[in-house]
């Protein structure tokens, strides 16, 4: 089991875990916290007129852009709709590229009227797709499998073996595949898969399962406060290779409802203890 | 794929699934609609001073009792909490054998703190303490993967694979598995372990994932109402052999406040429609 986190340095927090800020409050607060690195969500760089604006707002900052959240959503019900959302994730390169971010998190989408298996054609073609705008922006492509009960219209890769299959069909310098231990703790093949991952694993998230769970977008835990052990599950991918940053992503209406930067320490002094 | 449904000598309805029915008002309103299985829910015996009263209503009734639900629950912190567990699938077994059932439901158990690797261990060991009873009082024991959504503190076993290898694992005539729709349907070896499964199928439950599920315990689909391809299901589960009931089990907080009688018509319709 590796040592408890001693510091912030691989500290990261989604802007979407501080909800109820602005990037520019994230940027602010996050600095003032200590807190290494920040990875955007694409909700907080609608309110500029230009991107490279916001990009220059964390370029000015003390933090690493580890990632941006998100891209993905490829399957569609018509050629159309699968080319819309091809463009959507074109736009999300720009976009990355801009802010100086390094990664693109995909939620890779299903849709309720369309059997998984083909979802998940549409899936892989969409990636490829992309892909080599990725690499020409340097931009690399993280396939975050999302949780089975998200399989009916968010995501049809719900287990990381699925993103490793795909992974390794596609077989491309910048795809890789994002750990989040909300999605994948329950899994019993979770440490092989991880161990069959190596080096393509390119993010690790972390946040808590909390029992019961109210709602099944909205009620995520802060670490420790449910049951995942978020140690064991850093322990395999590290021992993977992994030694990037620890992304605290958490969807909460509770938390949402406080206030962030209070929020905030609270995340680390979690962050210590349990990650 | 299979013909579809034709007529209703297969259609077994849950008692949970009209929640507000007493035993006897589901024997009798099953029976008035045609519905030719039933299965029992512990908590529809409760009022009885003696099981074996319910069990003279059911006997007397023109249903089958196609099972009991539901035993299990075997992981606990403590050694004399497992063995509360274990004699409560005791009882579970004299009550299966006084109403005449041949088959007891396994929803297997999880405990927060406990790591799921040990509660797969405890659940083995519950299942091969009781298995002896089980035989003596010829009543089947069918272990029910649960969505993952529920490893939390419902089921350790998630999957259908994991359900296999523990049957496989005791090697006991009475032992067997449920395939449930709502909680396999995502699993991308559904098909695969289906066909290993073969004859140790011993039931099959039916519902639908509604989009948006709007709570994680109560908010099942009817038939028809979601994404899951039931027929798909009820095709790979035939082509291993089952020929037995199609069981209706909907938990949702929307049609218990509804009419039972007219819910059961509702259940008729989209069983010939949708499995």
């Amino acid at each position: 089991m590796p040592e408890k986190l001693e510091n912030f340095s691989r500290l990261c927090i989604h802007t979407i875990t501080t909800k109820p800020w602005t990037l520019e409050e994230c940027v602010r607060g996050y600095e003032a916290a200590g807190v290494s690195g920040i990875t955007v969500w694409r909700q907080v760089l609608e309110p500029y007129e230009s991107v490279s604006e916001a990009g220059q707002q964390l370029q000015d900052s003390g933090l690493e852009v580890v990632s941006l959240c998100r891209g993905g959503f490829f399957p569609a019900e018509t050629a159309g709709g699968r080319r819309k959302a091809i463009d959507d994730n074109r736009r999300a390169i720009e976009e990355s590229h801009a802010i100086g971010s390094p990664l693109i998190v995909l939620v890779c989408g299903a849709v309720p009227g369309i059997p998984l298996g083909e979802a998940r054609e549409q899936i892989a073609d969409g990636i490829a797709a992309v892909l080599p705008e990725a690499q020409a922006a340097g931009v690399r492509l993280s396939i975050e499998p999302l949780h089975p009960m998200y399989a009916d219209s968010r995501s049809a890769v719900n287990t990381l073996r699925q993103a490793n299959d795909i992974v390794e069909k596609l077989d491309h310098p910048n795809l890789g595949a994002t750990v989040d231990v909300y999605h994948l703790w329950w899994d019993p093949d979770l440490e092989s898969e991880i161990g069959r991952a190596g080096s393509k694993i390119f993010s690790f998230h972390v946040c808590d399962w909390r029992t019961p769970t109210r709602d099944l977008l909205n009620d995520r835990g802060l670490m420790g406060e449910g049951c995942i052990d978020i140690r064991q599950i850093r322990d395999w991918v590290e021992t993977a290779g992994f030694d990037g940053f620890v992304e605290v992503e958490i969807f909460s209406n509770e938390y949402w409802a406080t206030d962030p930067a209070e929020f905030v320490e609270k995340i680390k002094k979690a962050y210590l203890e349990h990650c």
